[in-house]
């Protein structure tokens, strides 16, 4: 049929974006798999699929964005274990709406950030659909003794943020209302970081657990906590904010502390550190990542009520947990 | 909203499908990535998506159907491979028509075909969808100085094929036509079996080259072709037909041969083999794994004209190459 391109021949224009030489592929595409080395006892792998709709607008996002999103949603899952991003593979289901040239695009966008984060994208299936659905792979060096897990948090030790919050939902938040959005509170939404050298600074500088802040802060800290057998308390005043949030959830009719505790897609990181190291452990891994990082909070040992709460400037305490975005409930509109 | 299962209630649902407790897993489910622990210098990467329409169909297959072809195909490329599977992860786009017991459904068949080749289901991200598609990387132990690839056939290597031919092709054929299928045939389409331990026993016996047939034994031959710079015959009378494929295609109106030789689905193995030693991979393959195995033909030099020949029982040579499946052009109906 004239102007279809098969499934070979689509493979074909989009081995160009498949790593062949890096140091840690012994073998890339055009074969039954790729042969990955890996340089520790440990291999993390995470996997997260992003899909029109719930990821991403295609009238906000383009391709090129949507797979860089693709693959940073993972590296982020990497550097909240303290793994060292190794390779990804992408399973693509592709509606005929996005043609060959868009399909293209769209790995351009996973191999930037792939050579982003140095991980080899070694491999890829691409099968029709009705709608379009990135659904990546990631792989992470890691010593499985020195991996920074969600269980390790203990009472006493300080809740560490690195990063900032906000930005994404802030700027869905305006566009849902029709205000126009600055570009960058737009760009966290389109191209998040993901935060690997500080998740390996954090680990360093004796961390006892970790999570990247992608569902939200109640959400996320209310996994940490329920996996650790303990509760948490943030301060409020503490919290980093994305610059712009404060004056645009204004405009939006919106509360800014809220929204960046619920909107998710923060890709911050949130670690525990026992008391002593926190501010250290703050400080190297914002030296790390050229991000804002601060000691926002404190591990509290298990007991009734609410595992995570939010203390603001009056006193007042707030449940953080159901502060969180799920995509079964709430979607992009 | 009442009925409505919360991603994190479903993520609760599904995680007693994966694994926790083997022996090569340093941490499961629960956290933001799985650690598996290689056994190898190298790890083989693969990522199959099956989608709806495309590589199953509803009113054939059962959704644990689903799943376990899902994870068998992925298990084919590492059997290819020569590879040990080590884990499985998977991204599944989920429409609102599959409810929360179909999905783990689905689950209990990706877990059963994991547990079946050995390897550890260590997680999965689920999310909305328009369609059900089922994106599943596998990680496989592999020595990369022993890995079967594509590229390795010389001339005058024999080709081995483990396996049998034309039992899914010939199954949907005749489901197309409103024949009713042997529950045999159709259970090649529904459950297909990943010849890994035939993988590694052709290794064993100095194999050269290896692919599985999924594409059709014309398409996935080419392939081995193109990459080792070789041509290579088929002789039709030394094919492994699949049991009632003769008869059922006949029924169809279809020649079996070429029904087995462009079906594809079949994920048998095709090796390529140095001559004096080729009988006794055939025969170690074969009782590695209880099926059959047989020398069809032979690698030639490359020279000019099509790289894969089938060669008749009447002296006849046809083209191989373009006998095969592309899922762009050629869907289930």
């Amino acid at each position: 049929m004239g102007g279809v391109v098969g499934e070979f021949e689509l493979i074909a224009r989009l081995a160009r974006y498949l790593a062949t030489r890096h140091d840690r592929v012994a073998l890339g595409v055009g074969d039954d798999a790729a042969i990955v080395l890996p340089r520790e006892a440990g291999v993390a792998v995470a996997v997260d699929v992003v899909v029109e709709g719930v990821h991403f607008r295609r009238d906000l996002s383009r391709l090129a964005d949507v797979g860089w999103k693709a693959v940073a949603v993972n590296m982020s899952d990497l550097a909240a274990m303290a793994a060292r991003p190794l390779a990804a593979v992408v399973g693509l289901c592709r509606p005929a709406s996005v043609g060959p040239e868009e399909v293209e695009e769209l790995y351009r966008g996973m191999r930037d950030a792939c050579d982003r984060w140095g991980a080899a994208l070694v491999g890829g299936d691409t099968v029709a659909a009705t709608a379009l659905a990135v659904s990546v792979t990631v792989l992470g060096d890691v010593d499985p003794a020195r991996a920074l897990r969600r269980s390790g948090a203990r009472p006493g030790d300080r809740l560490v943020l690195v990063g900032t919050l906000g930005a994404a939902a802030t700027a869905l938040a305006l566009t849902d209302v029709g205000v126009e959005v600055d570009a960058t509170l737009l760009e966290a939404h389109r191209r998040p970081r993901a935060l690997v050298a500080a998740g390996r600074a954090l680990a360093a500088h004796g961390a006892t657990a970790a999570i990247d802040i992608s569902d939200g802060l109640g959400a996320d800290l209310e996994h940490v906590c329920v996996a650790s057998g303990v509760r948490a308390r943030v301060r409020a005043a503490d919290l980093p904010l994305a610059p712009g949030v404060v004056e645009a959830a204004g405009a939006a009719g919106a509360d800014p502390v809220l929204l960046a505790c619920a909107g998710g897609e923060d890709f911050a990181l949130l670690a525990t550190v026992p008391a002593e190291g926190a501010r250290d452990a703050a400080a190297a891994a914002s030296s790390a990542e050229g991000v804002p990082a601060a000691v926002v909070g404190t591990v509290l040992p298990a007991g009734p009520g609410p595992v995570a709460l939010l203390e603001l400037d009056n006193g007042e305490m707030l449940d953080l947990t159901g502060l969180g975005y799920d995509h079964y409930r709430r979607r992009i509109r």
